[in-house]
């Protein structure tokens, strides 16, 4: 097949509104790079519900959250195509195909997949989806022809089994069809949560959605973790595991500024609270156009399903013919 | 969803040409019930791709093959849907659906499953498209609204294991979809390769195929094996493993009269050559009209894929109800 210079696959899995931490870590970047490459940007539902099996509304009732995400943060449909997963028979069907040229000890092998099922506390109790997801994000991403993907370093191993499935199955074809992909690496670590904990997450209430409202920004900043040690302005502060200096990396525009206060704050003289005003400001600017274009357009359901159905016809074009290729390379009749 | 009163779902796995155990088995009963029922037959392309993930040529080559042995038994496209399982979405999707509400080790304990991946010899190179084949069974007999399911005893784990789908699935959803489903146990036995050995199998070279020759008849059953210590004529013989008489109990029309011959070898005086004679007149007889008609469709492959394309497609639109059911029941949208 032929493939366009470069073409990017992206999503989320709609477990709820975006916070912050997807705003730095893939959301911002998005942004810019749907004007440089065609960009598909996948709502992973199926994905989603591999761990949640069992509470599917929590699943379906963030499809159009996260549309809504998308577009306040100025994803254009016109330049990224959005589009549901399991809307797109095509990624169930290639993973279908996949799975037979997968073993099943070379998945429980995926370093991310044994990672996770201890962080999920799974054990026996794993869901056969779970355990086979590296092989459907590979469908994904193969569907789409991608060959730059964007994923934080935890997801390699991700990567590589899916350049793995490429290597096998374009080897039981006459030509090849699938195209191998490389990890587009975020520059940005991943954002601690307010609190300092490593991870942001919904049920540990320390992150920020991208709607959080004035007050939540406020009280959230104020309650944010610094540095303990720090009793007076005068004393000499840390900036390690300070989540405001982290914060104020990953959101201030101005660099040098906040290289300007680490140095003031690590020498003695800047107070918690100024650093906090200077965080809070340039986070109120950032979220309020944002909260304010989501409120608007969550508003407008019919509209935010319209645009999903429009992205989702185009990616089902495109990924059926990923499909039809593999089925003709696999001499299965391609009817309809 | 409402569904017929009875619905019928069987099928075979592409991945030789049918050969007289399916007949006995099999396909003799599928034309008596195609008069009685709606009777769906799937053409398991997708599931004998998941122990020949790396020939698929091997299932490829096979489909119109058994699609013209179906036809030639007497199978009636116009009573009998024929469909293949790799045109039909919906059965991916289901299954994927399904996969999320089923734990490895509830697929891993199924003994079906256990006894064929030692069958198999797989150990640590089994392909995870054969571990959760059981699930996509299921998504199979559930897509069409099966509640009779023909299969031998060795798969009642698998219809076990698909009404505990249904279970959980349905009580997912607000208004039940999915339908439970019952074995239609076969009432003969599986018959014997010619040597005696239990399975039949074209790797083994003890079967006879719907296209065996005259020729190929007549050198089986004179090869065949029947009681090593009937040395004479006029000596009694024994008819247990005697597959010569397994043979006429499964196609001999006349019943009254095997049970004479039974009670004549028993006593002694009737000789192999004459109960071999018996068989060979009977199996020309059933053989030749379908080897005859084999030969006349398998030149027109053109016309079998017609009616297998077909089938297909009325199948897709039954499936696809049944999978939209279940994405609107989880909250999914259904676009297209």
């Amino acid at each position: 097949m032929t493939h366009p210079q470069h073409l990017i696959l992206t999503g989320d899995r709609p477990t709820g509104p975006l916070h912050l931490g997807h705003y730095v870590g893939s959301l911002r970047q998005r942004v810019e790079l749907q004007t440089k490459h065609p960009q598909f940007i996948l709502i992973a539902d199926l994905q989603g519900l591999t761990d949640n099996g069992s509470q599917p509304e929590k699943i379906a009732n963030n499809v159009l959250e996260v549309m809504a995400d998308y577009l306040a943060v100025g994803i254009d449909p016109q330049q990224t195509t959005i589009c549901l997963q399991s809307a797109l028979p095509a990624l169930a069907e290639l993973t279908m195909l996949y799975m037979n040229i997968v073993t099943v000890s070379r998945v429980e092998r995926n370093p991310t997949v044994k990672n996770e099922i201890q962080q999920k506390g799974f054990s026996r109790s794993l869901p056969t989806g779970f355990l086979v997801y590296p092989i459907s994000q590979a469908a994904d991403i193969t569907a789409f022809g991608a060959d730059l993907v964007p994923v934080g370093d935890d997801q390699l191993p991700m990567i590589e089994q899916t350049n793995e499935i490429v290597h096998k199955m374009n080897g039981l074809l006459k030509t090849p069809v699938l195209r191998h992909c490389k990890a587009l690496l975020s520059t940005t670590g991943r954002l601690p949560g307010i609190d300092g904990s490593a991870k942001m997450s919904k049920s540990l209430g320390n992150t920020l959605t991208l709607s959080a409202s004035e007050q939540e920004i406020h009280q959230a900043v104020s309650a944010m973790y610094t540095d303990p040690q720090h009793l007076r302005v005068s004393d000499p502060g840390n900036i390690e595991g300070n989540v405001v200096f982290t914060y104020l990396d990953a959101f201030h525009p101005d660099s040098e500024k906040v290289a300007a206060m680490k140095e003031h704050y690590q020498r003695g003289g800047l107070g918690d609270r100024q650093c906090k005003n200077e965080l809070e400001a340039c986070l109120q600017t950032l979220v309020a156009p944002i909260r304010e274009r989501r409120q608007q357009l969550i508003a407008d359901k019919e509209m935010l399903m319209g645009l999903l159905k429009h992205g989702s016809e185009k990616a089902h074009l495109h990924t059926q013919k990923t499909l039809h290729a593999i089925k003709r390379g696999l001499g299965l009749p391609v009817m309809f």
